[in-house]
């Protein structure tokens, strides 16, 4: 391994790299290095390389899992600015490393990275070398919250993992690390020891101690002016932090508050350090902004229509941005097209990780000439009594160049004015698309976009080339630092990877012949068949539906698929199958394969890219998923010997937040709010309640859900059967942590329901009233998430109706104020009001008319969706708008204090005492109130006749008071009659 | 300097050392990185090399120094176990950097090694590159109190100090660091704001929790078995102490407190790490023993008389052990010689740095044989009456194996007795050789001895060859792992390095036309011969007398003394003489050069070792001596801007002892007790006294003096003249700090000698009276010294004779107390036993007679050096015995409580009547009784023969009770007349 570190300070060396050694306190990664953090604000050029061993308490593993250490060796690359290659230069270090880049399939995938503890972010990816996250890549954008012009290029390399895979070894002690000596002989004492101290034997008050004084000592450092030591101290207070952290001592509250703590005093030293660098002049010089490309003076001219190609060079896109980005251009170019007089045909995008592809047909050689009208003055001022022309007749005339007996006249509204009649003369179709496409490039943007070496493009990741012909002739477009050429790149890995294109014709052929699927459709079919076919080869198929979302993530990493087929060892299939298809498809988008009855086969396709050795890629990606599933079984066996209830009482370790006590604490308040709200249940589901109350989140304690959090629930489902629960418990376990995102599926089972409610009014309740509320994008908890989970289940329960916002949220309250935290009854009101924003959100987010939203917002969910559902569907029914119109009509001629009684007798004119009895009928009819729209609908819908007719016969406002309390009062039982049902008033006019 | 760190780093790969990064806390040097501490201990081999930034914020110069950096670089490599050549391997790495180590001169200079703060130490040099130190080259003997088997090599290359020569450049600043940044470009901003970190802006407070936090951590950790961990605290424990240090908030009580601490853990971690290892199985192997060279079976023979060659072949000598060792040899090869019955001529030792060369004349070829005669029986035992043998006789000659007629008789005592006559046969002259020689070897040892790859031997340094040679005949010694041959070795450099000696005549020759002069008398007369030659080149001289010491040392540093002549610019001349001629000798072993007035000049004669680039060594050793003198101009010029007043005001900035207070303090209390004890001088003493003591110390608060510790007193005389004192008030606060150590002068003039005493007086009366009394081997203020310097001012200041022990004591008690500090009489009491001990053991260890010694330990220095003197001057002399003979016979008889007052009317009897009249005239000669030895005897000797006739005529113990009591008075006086001379019974029989 030591010869790896070598051969790469070597490479780096020899292009340009300063050496500097590993920062001397402990840092979580090469990144907080002043030598990255520091030296990448700022102007001043600066290219380092170096070794960083980057200790994280919380990987502390004892030395026994084979891919994890508490201390791991990065390398790391910073270059600034961004050479314009640096992905060419990266791989070719690879190949210094000895990796033979042509045999193993290397991606690049997206991985932003951010630290929010810096206040520091950057765009690129995770590399993949046979599916192996070998290297972070990441073009720095901001660090300290600054922004980062020029923007630096962060390379960092995992070197265990690289050398695991090098030397074919399947844990990190059996790496050799020199020659005679392995990394474990080397470090495997100091890692379980580092492993004791960071999990179990560091004293957490001291570390508090630490924590105080580091920061305190940072803080003067700043006030000294000093970025370098108060730098220092930051970091010390981080890895403290971490100690901390690791030894399970930081509620959700303390990490909220050391983190906005740290992220202060990160962003004021990297503030400091900019400020400090430009008193001292920048020593190092500014990095000169790249010169823009400069367009030729002449253009060249076609003659006949022709087709356009103009592809836009990119590094690897995000998988989400090829397809959103291809049709964004091409939108993009048809409009600015239709901006110009040029004829042409069709407009096609196509797209890859690399590369957005318009092709245009027939474009026209030129603009034709176009006429227009230069207007002057009227004609009344520009002619003299005697018809000649006047001064300002002349004066036009002289400005337009041409003499006054050449105006003619044009009526313009209703003036008639004198003017001049111009030809535009039609320009060259290269003078057109120089502009039109220069634009197009210049105005690239996704939803998340970046820097790099440009000085004016944007865009979700680098342009790097462009190529822009039509017919044979090269466009020369230019955008900013790009010129557009005939040049384009194929597969980094070909023999040339550099390619001139003779023609805009066959381009699509073209790249074909180099290897690369410029059809996204293709691609995806490809993969498709492909993988299916492997499957069948394995006996399986592949859930092409079921895993849409993943083969169109998988069609946009590759620019030519080639999907290969790799197995596991069945005994892995022992462990349940979320575990086996969540890493498959979350950390490494293999398509899992499945027997005709859905049963997961120990086999996987994976999609890599171009040619490549299929053995080693196969063999690469089997270790890969071996030690992932190698790790999950390690967990999944070592929690099968804890019963449940042991696992449970783990929860008292785990902290929730300082105030609302431990996860123990909050587990036991779920079970008894839950336990209230899920009272009036069925006896047999009240007993299922009842029992997965007692186990609420036990496995959280488990040593998988603390290495995949995901897996909460799922794993108490299948932990819960195994201890021998009842089914409808371990369902009712897996179902209260759903839905776990928006979008997710809802509890199936009422219990489940309850119990995820109980969770969510607890946590919400619990939060508020510690005064940790969400502010701005700070929301630690989720509890956004949470507010947006309880509208969800409640939307999916109606049979769950009568637990209602304030039902749930007193009952939470309750229990929370048994722990002796006061709850104000303000505090509830807020959490409900901020519950129905989210309604809103949500409702308005599914594309909802706002009117309508705002109509059902003050209902329980479930009606609410009823309602809007009842509400769209009679949009333009002219019933409903009369009963509609008829209803606000009343509701706003009754002053809000009015009650609803009134005195019939009172009621003597025909039109109102007509409406005194249709009220009468409809009232009984509807009952108690609780229908829904439709059922008013229907009922209420002989209320407008009568309302209408009320108004146009009736003065409410009658001089005699008794009379006209008594019609005030007749309207006043309409309007609390239609009110449980929506908010009628909101709907507007129809 | 990437590359040098590149290429070390290649080099020492490639001699299979692994390569670890530099420690991820701060450490002091790379000897505290685990992969050396830790991986000495115990019998697992290693072999390491890494960089380590090295922080010592003590260093910390805001990167202002050209030479200082708070972080500096270290190349640190461990081979365990000695690999036999390590300096060799060391050479070749220099190479490896592009050093021509044939044109310089390299060499290995005594330097010995110890951190006391992990009670490790170890023997070795410091390399100096033409006088620059580069690397400290160590074999690590003992670490965290523990002895190192194996023991480990230690090379620490300083690699600033390596590029900075190398580049020639003279500001580590300017160092090119990688293509196109310098070092100060790189780390300068960083390096100021450490500096500011460390010297003026950590929190004092804060870094004091720190401490005692890691303190506790460490501790827990060592309870909890985990020495990782542990001494990763150790370490930030270390770093924390450096950085209170710096910012000056450490007393020397806090210190020594600090480093108790420090040590105690750092040991125990050690411990516990040796044990841990253990307990693992020592994963790494264990190291085998080197294997003991065999003796050859049969050994030659030679025929006549020749001489013998025998050289020890050593790695080089501390210069003081040259000579030393030379000789040592030489006597015990003659004491064993002496124990054999070989034959020999004259036995010669001549010895470099590298070899002791014993060189025997004429040794026989054969010990003669030699007869003994074996004792029987008693010659009555032996034969029966009739003259047969007895079964006795018969069984002693069967035991002898000889007929019993063969017995011979021999008279033992006064018995005969039978026996055998047998003939010891002489063994071979190589048999009697290989035999004392290899003991030789065996048995060497000096002060201070190390132990390196061979399991059994022991010596200053390596022995890493032998040389045994009978005239041209190997001689086939054996000691340990080495076995004597014909191969010696020369020059390091020298083309070929190990050459064959083909016969022990003629060695000294043999030597010299390889380069090396064996002699030592030799190498210092061409020494002194060549420097005095290169001296008067430049017009002036060298004081060979003067620079004794410093020639000894400088012969013993080389095997071939070069004399090079090398020069100064002449400005360095305005610095004090001292100042240059400290750092020229101590620093550097340069030779200065004086005019024949004795004025420096600018020129030094530096004596390299063996051929070289002359000019590239005078080169070097003249930028290394400029460095020093630009550091210390530096210093002079920013004292000399300070007024000596507003330096001693920054004494209460400097830290002196917790209870104590500042220096600031102390310097008030010594000038308190200066002024009473000299109260009684003449005026104009008086003024300079008062004038000097409002100055005392001043020069502490200098930055020569904080730089370089040895020249207080010297800036303070140079100071206080440039700032306009006069003559005397500087030559007392020159004097004040005199006697610096044992054999340093005293004081010269009498103000000088009162400040001194005041000094030492406070601080032996402060320490004592805060409990710091020296115990065992910790003296961490020296008081041991301090007392010395008393008894030597006081000898050499017999005018300041009435400044007793006890006055001068009680006088600095009075102003110690005003500051509110407790001084108990007995604590006192224990200071000045403690003096008297100091004053006992300086005059023992001067070689006076333990009795002498013993008569005068009461008296004051001065009356007790002359008394001393006094009495070896009477040595043999018959009256002063008889006078000492009565007085010791007059104390023996009176009582101690026995009064001296007497009525001489009771005295009737002649003898006692001539006793009183006798009495009456020696003490109206004496006068009041402060009359010195001689005076004493010359006047008391009077009183012999009365004291004598008193005892032979009178009955001292009289019935009469007052006549008893006027006897017993009469002697009391004559007891109290002699007491206060000396100790009389002390001088025992004479």
């Amino acid at each position: 391994m030591q010869d790896a570190l070598l051969a790469l300070t070597r490479y780096w060396t020899d292009r340009g790299c300063m050496i500097v050694q590993p920062f001397n306190t402990e840092v979580g990664a090469g990144t907080l290095n002043p030598a990255t953090i520091l030296r990448v604000l700022g102007p001043e050029p600066w290219r380092v390389a170096y070794v960083e061993p980057s200790v994280r308490p919380d990987d502390a593993r004892y030395g026994e899992n084979p891919n994890r250490l508490q201390t791991h060796t990065q390398f790391q690359v910073i270059l600034k600015p961004d050479p314009g290659d640096p992905q060419e230069q990266y791989l070719a270090s690879l190949e210094a490393l000895g990796i033979d880049i042509d045999a193993h399939d290397i991606r690049f995938v997206e991985d932003n990275w951010a630290n929010p503890a810096t206040g520091s972010w950057g765009l690129g990816w995770e590399v993949w070398l046979d599916g192996l996250e070998i290297t972070q890549f990441t073009y720095f954008q901001q660090a300290g919250g600054m922004s980062l012009d020029p923007v630096s290029v962060e390379i960092t390399y995992g070197v265990e993992r690289i050398i695991m895979a090098l030397q074919g070894v399947s844990h990190f002690k059996d790496i050799q690390y020199a020659s005679g000596i392995t990394y474990g002989e080397a470090f495997g004492q100091a890692e379980y020891e580092m492993s004791r101290f960071y999990l179990d034997d560091a004293d957490v008050e001291t570390q508090r101690r630490l924590f105080e004084d580091y920061a305190a000592e940072a803080r003067r450092m700043l006030d000294a002016r000093l970025p370098v030591p108060a730098h220092v101290h930051v970091l010390k207070c981080s890895h403290t932090f971490n100690v901390l952290d690791s030894r399970g001592a930081v509620s959700t509250t303390e990490r909220a508050r050391a983190f906005a703590r740290m992220r202060g005093l990160a962003r004021e030293v990297s503030a400091l350090w900019a400020a400090r660098r430009e008193e001292l002049g920048h020593p190092l010089g500014e990095t000169p902004a790249l010169p823009a490309a400069t367009p030729p003076a002449t253009l060249p001219e076609v003659t006949g229509p022709a087709p356009l190609l103009f592809e836009i060079g990119t590094e690897e896109l995000p998988p989400g941005e090829v397809t959103r980005s291809a049709g964004a251009v091409r939108d993009a170019l048809v409009a600015k097209l239709a901006g110009t007089r040029l004829a042409h045909g069709e407009v096609t995008v196509h797209a890859t990780p690399r590369r957005i592809v318009l092709l245009v047909d027939d474009v026209a050689p030129r603009e034709p000439d176009a006429e227009r009208f230069v207007r002057g003055p009227r004609v009344s001022a520009a002619f003299a009594a005697d018809g000649s022309p006047t001064k300002a007749a002349a004066g036009f005339a002289r400005g337009q160049g041409v003499d006054v007996s050449a105006l003619e006249r044009v009526t313009v509204g209703d003036a008639e004015h004198v003017g001049v009649r111009r030809t535009d003369t039609g320009r060259g179709a290269v003078e057109v698309l120089v502009e039109v496409l220069g634009a197009l490039v210049a105005e690239l943007r996704a939803d998340k976009n970046m820097r790099w070496n440009d000085p004016a493009l944007s865009f979700t990741r680098p342009v790097r080339w462009l190529v822009a012909l039509l017919g044979d002739e090269v466009v020369p477009v230019v955008a900013s630092t790009l010129a557009a050429g005939r040049v384009t790149r194929v597969h980094r890995t070909a023999d040339t990877p550099e390619v001139e294109v003779p023609s805009a014709s066959g381009y699509l052929e073209f790249l074909a012949a180099h290897g690369i699927v410029a059809s996204v459709a293709e691609r995806r079919s490809s993969v498709v068949t492909d993988a299916t076919a492997l499957a069948e080869s394995a006996g399986g198929t592949i859930d092409v539906d079921g895993e849409s979302a993943l083969l169109d993530e998988i069609t946009n990493l590759v620019e030519q698929p080639n999907a290969i087929l790799g197995g596991f060892a069945p005994t892995y299939l022992e462990l349940p199958q979320e575990i086996l298809t969540t890493v498959m498809r979350k950390h490494q988008r293999y398509l899992p394969v499945r027997a005709a009855d859905g049963a997961l086969l120990p086999h996987f396709v994976a999609v890599a890219n171009g040619s490549c050795d299929a053995d080693a890629v196969r063999a690469g990606n089997e270790a890969v998923l071996r030690a992932r599933y190698e790790d999950a079984s390690f967990f999944w066996r070592a929690d099968l010997k804890v019963a449940p209830e042991t696992m449970k009482a783990g929860l008292a370790r785990l902290a929730f937040e300082e105030r609302l006590g431990s996860m123990a604490d909050r587990a036991s308040r779920i079970a008894r709010v839950a336990g209230d709200l899920g009272s009036s249940m069925p006896d047999a589901e009240r007993a299922t309640l009842a029992r997965a109350a007692e186990l609420a989140k036990f496995d959280l304690g488990s040593q998988m859900v603390i290495e995949l959090t995901s897996l909460a629930g799922v794993m108490a489902r299948e932990y819960a059967v195994r201890a021998g629960e009842p089914a409808e418990v371990a369902q009712a376990l897996f179902d209260m942590e759903r839905p776990r995102s928006a979008g997710d599926a809802a509890p199936a089972t009422v219990p489940g329901a309850v119990l995820a409610l109980a969770d969510r009014f607890d946590m919400l309740v619990g939060l508020f009233a510690v005064g940790a509320a969400p502010t701005g994008s700070s929301d630690p908890f989720g509890l956004r998430r949470a507010a947006a989970g309880v509208i969800t289940i409640l939307r999916a329960h109606p049979g769950l109706r009568e637990i209602t916002f304030a039902r749930g949220l007193s009952v939470a309250a309750e229990h929370v104020r048994a722990q002796g935290i006061e709850v104000a009854e303000e505090t509830l009101a807020e959490v409900a009001e901020f519950m129905r924003r989210r309604q809103e959100q949500q409702l308005l987010d599914a594309g909802h008319d706002h009117r309508h939203v705002a109509a059902v917002l003050a209902l329980p969910p479930a009606t609410a969706a009823e309602t809007l559902a009842e509400l769209e569907s009679r949009q333009g029914d002219e019933e409903f708008a009369a009963l509609v119109a008829a209803l606000q009509r009343v509701r706003r001629i009754v002053p809000p204090e009015t009650t609803a009684t009134y005195d019939p007798a009172r009621l003597t004119e025909p039109a109102e005492a007509a409406l005194h009895q249709s009220l009468t009928k409809v009232s009984a009819t509807l009952g108690d109130g609780t229908s829904d729209l439709a059922e008013f609908v229907a009922t209420a819908s002989g209320l407008t006749a009568p309302i209408n007719t009320f108004f146009d016969d009736i003065l409410v406002m009658a001089e005699d008071q008794d009379v006209r309390r008594a019609r005030l009062g007749l309207l006043a039982a309409i309007r609390d009659l239609a009110a449980p049902t929506l908010d009628w008033q909101a709907l507007g006019t129809q």
